[in-house]
């Protein structure tokens, strides 16, 4: 049996299954990041996340400062995800040693842009020569306990919602995002937020992890969906990955309130598209023309 | 000005000139690992490796199973040269879709196999698909504040030692090493270490990394050296990488009270090389036949 054929999701699983942990570990394997106890207030996030040549980006395509900022930009997400903030890095490099010097620095000061940007420490790395430029980050972060969103708190009843518009990324956006700390921790401070995930895999196979987290079903509506303008289809804007937009669930009360405030006249938008529903109502996409799809976990999967 | 023109650390040096840091940081780049303001006794330890096929191992030398345990024995032996231990890791792995779920498998279960030896909770992780075999581990560690060992503490008149034998280590050990995380616990608790890393890349060039941090030179005896039975050759015994032994220093009344203690009498031996000397008296190994020869930081680098 091949690795292709369990697939990414099958692999994660059957790896989670191994890895033991001690009862300071609040969440291993299996949502944005790791969260750990930490201080009386505080829980500790870890997260790592690798981007390699021809994968993740072309060199053709990607000037190096941009890859230096995504590579750190991903991880940033991930920790907004939780409701938290980024605090310490270490990056593993894989470069060719005949690239230009300057490869290397552009790298380093994409890096170091969003490192500050974000207020990130970068305390150490390493450096191994590779014929594919590779990039991994590992990033430690924080969140107060009452500030912490895991994957799994989805309620029936919950509205769901999205930050931005989905769709088209690869026409640039991937390479230069800005992660969504911000917004995460204006929700997380000001409204009970159940669950909620980054969209790095399109919001069909995104959502799905949060239905298979908190073992719920989900309705979402097509004509809600807020796809932007690169997309070039509705389909694409729901599958293509990349997007590193907010995807949470609140109390239908909460997500009143929420519509009320000025986060909607902020510039970032914030979009209710449909709602939690029980298990046994499964994962529906109600198209526009009235008719009911059966959604499963399709998107970007690396195998 | 290509990489492998200004080398592994020039350019590194370059990295470090870029990462700020806050006053929360209390070493980043330029030790074993980064030390971090953690609770009131203790700091907080981070480290990151990448492996690499066809740079670290072969696929065809190396078992799955040992790539695995490598990979985090690597982040470990970090850890013991700061005086730590592990506490949590994630693992970022790059493979071939096309490959057998055994490799991954194996992999895993070598991963699993040192951290249940250690007590590490693997948290996190990534899968991307990759042609080359890559696995970037990132470890967090922690240790006592009175227990912290830098690279940077050698003093003049400091007895140099090792753990161990060295070089050989390519004919297998490489793969399967123990880090010395028991061993370097022992002596942080029991003796005052004034400086300590793992030879990571040959005895010459890691104690290079000493004096460098440390501002002093250092005398070495060809004859005092514990060469293994696998070097080849003395040569080979202080230049080739992946010993992962201990080298550290500690005054020479405190190296005779480590000497007479039963560690000697351990599985482990410890050996003293030579001693660490003003930095105007350079850097010098004393030959068998009597002549100084000068040293220079000469070991595995990788551009």
């Amino acid at each position: 049996m091949k690795i292709k054929d369990i697939g990414e999701i099958g692999l994660i699983k059957r790896i989670a299954q191994t890895a033991r942990t001690d009862s300071s570990v609040i969440k291993g394997i299996g949502d944005d990041t790791a969260v750990i106890k930490w201080t009386r207030d505080k829980y500790l996030l870890f997260a790592c996340d690798m981007l390699v040549e021809d994968v993740h980006f072309r060199r053709k395509s990607a000037a190096p400062f941009q890859i230096g900022w995504k590579a750190l930009a991903r991880n940033l997400s991930d920790v907004a995800a939780m409701g938290g903030v980024g605090r310490y890095a270490v990056v593993s490099v894989g470069i060719d040693p005949d690239s230009a010097v300057s490869l290397a620095d552009e790298i380093w000061k994409g890096l170091g842009s969003i490192a500050k940007k974000f207020d990130i420490n970068i305390v150490g790395g390493d450096t191994v020569r590779s014929k594919k430029l590779i990039i991994d980050v590992s990033l430690i972060g924080e969140v107060e306990k009452s500030s912490l969103v895991l994957r799994s708190g989805a309620r029936e009843g919950d509205a769901i919602l999205v930050t931005g518009s989905l769709g088209g990324s690869m026409k640039g956006r991937h390479l230069s995002f800005m992660p969504r700390i911000k917004e995460a921790r204006r929700l997380v401070k000001n409204f009970k937020i159940n669950s909620m995930i980054d969209i790095s895999d399109g919001l069909i196979l995104d959502l799905w992890r949060i239905l298979e987290a908190g073992g719920t079903g989900a309705r979402i509506y097509e004509s809600l969906i807020p796809v932007s303008g690169d997309a070039g289809s509705f389909r694409k804007a729901v599958t293509d990955g990349e997007d590193f937009e907010l995807l949470f669930t609140m109390s239908a009360k909460e997500a009143k309130r929420l519509l009320k405030t000025k986060f909607l006249k902020a510039k970032t938008p914030i979009t209710v598209i449909g709602e939690i529903t029980a298990k046994k109502e499964s994962y529906l996409l109600m198209r526009e023309d009235g008719k009911k799809e059966r959604l499963h976990p399709n998107g970007y999967l690396h195998f």
